[in-house]
């Protein structure tokens, strides 16, 4: 039986989603390993895509599947199960059970991410983990105006870290606009059929460089025809980005029945 | 010369303001340790007023006597210097000079505590250290019925933490009560003359408990009544809580100007 998994977590105190060779524990086993002390057989579950080090997931998807028949799930609550195991940095928000068709990284249509931006001169220490604090006034009209630029399809290549090898750097970008939403609190979304690794990362923080330099937002146009990691800005830090949402086709979702 | 501080700390990870014979950090000595450093000499504060374990300030105000003359304020920003030795929980707000009548407990005229419910079946890891969790749905309405018993002037001892003496247990309360501030999380403001230890998240924790159990509102007026710890409940847990502000004479606060 194959199973859907919501899964929230904050990434602060991870080496990402994925297993990395150092004491430092992923999403993926922390998950894997609660899922088989609840389940009781080896369980190993696929991500909608790997998240990196401090970077968190509002609505990660994940599948597995499980040697147990749907009758098992009737007595008990999964999530419920899970929260008494796993950390409270961690936590599933919903389970389904899935069709055999679905996959949580190959049936992903599109995602969103979002980066939160806390611009204020003196540091929050309750929005520490989870913005990117800028002491400086940010020009968050510049940023919206350059965000136009990424609309489209576009080769991202400029905006990709290097040591992944991918068939194309080529992505399409439905969605990706800045908005206020609180007196110091802005908030950048975007939503792509696909993203290259520390892609929204490195995008916002391009934006800011160019602001910052005086630049005209339409450098960004240029940055992206460039196809040139050199010539975009540094990376913007992990804590201020949530993997947001993930979405499967209709049908997909449909025939996904809450366990 | 005087000085006044305005701090906020998120208390997960101190043993409370002040120092306990223990490895885990005090906010104070925190604050003495990074003051003494950009001071370049031995500074010791003073709060309005202690925060237990666990236990978080939005606006704690604090007070110190520095052997400098005014002008050494006037090249470099207090504020920004102790960012740099401060760790990312604790933040210096804003500095005055204060007067010399000015005493950061003394001096204060009353204060306001806030304690923040996340009421959802599931639990959210980024609500996790400011904010109590209760998965079963809670009776808002039944809360904020027990709060105006609060209001007044009562003797609290039902609700004090047994182990600090104290002169009087009479305390007189001018502000009590919930707000909803989003779909799952609620908020308890009360304003007071003083507080005993640990007597919010025992006035919580017993509203609580008493809307669990299924007793009238009332009830909160008869255990005031009672003046006997036994009759109240137990203390809500520590992260749900803020020192939120705290109030000083009209007269005193114009007479401290900002550094």
């Amino acid at each position: 039986m194959k199973i859907r998994l919501l899964v929230s977590y904050e990434g602060t105190d991870f080496c990402g989603w994925q297993r990395q060779a150092r004491e430092i524990p992923s999403v993926q086993e922390t998950l894997d390993t609660a899922l088989s002390t609840v389940l009781r057989q080896k369980i190993i579950v696929s991500a909608s895509g790997r998240t990196d080090a401090g970077v968190h997931a509002m609505g990660q998807v994940c599948h597995f599947d499980v040697d147990l028949p749907e009758s098992h799930f009737e007595k008990w609550d999964l999530c419920w199960a899970l929260r008494g195991v796993l950390p409270p940095t961690v936590a599933v928000r919903k389970a389904w059970v899935a069709p055999d068709d679905f996959h949580a990284t190959l049936s992903a249509t599109h995602k969103t991410y979002r980066y939160f931006l806390y611009n204020n001169p003196r540091p929050n220490p309750f929005l520490r983990r989870t913005s990117h604090w800028q002491r400086y006034p940010v020009d968050f009209a510049h940023l919206q105006a350059s965000s136009s630029f990424l609309l489209g399809k576009h080769d991202f290549k400029s905006f990709q870290t290097s040591g992944t090898p991918v068939k194309t750097t080529i992505r399409t970008i439905h969605e990706a606009k800045w908005e206020q939403k609180s007196q110091n609190m802005w908030q950048f979304t975007i939503t792509g059929q696909g993203f290259l690794k520390q892609m929204v990362r490195t995008i916002v923080g391009t934006q800011l460089k160019l602001s910052k330099d005086g630049r005209p937002p339409e450098d960004l146009a240029t940055i992206i025809a460039a196809t040139d990691r050199r010539k975009a800005g540094p990376s913007a830090p992990p804590e201020g980005l949530f993997l947001w949402k993930v979405f499967y086709p209709r049908d997909l979702d449909k025939r996904c029945r809450p366990l």
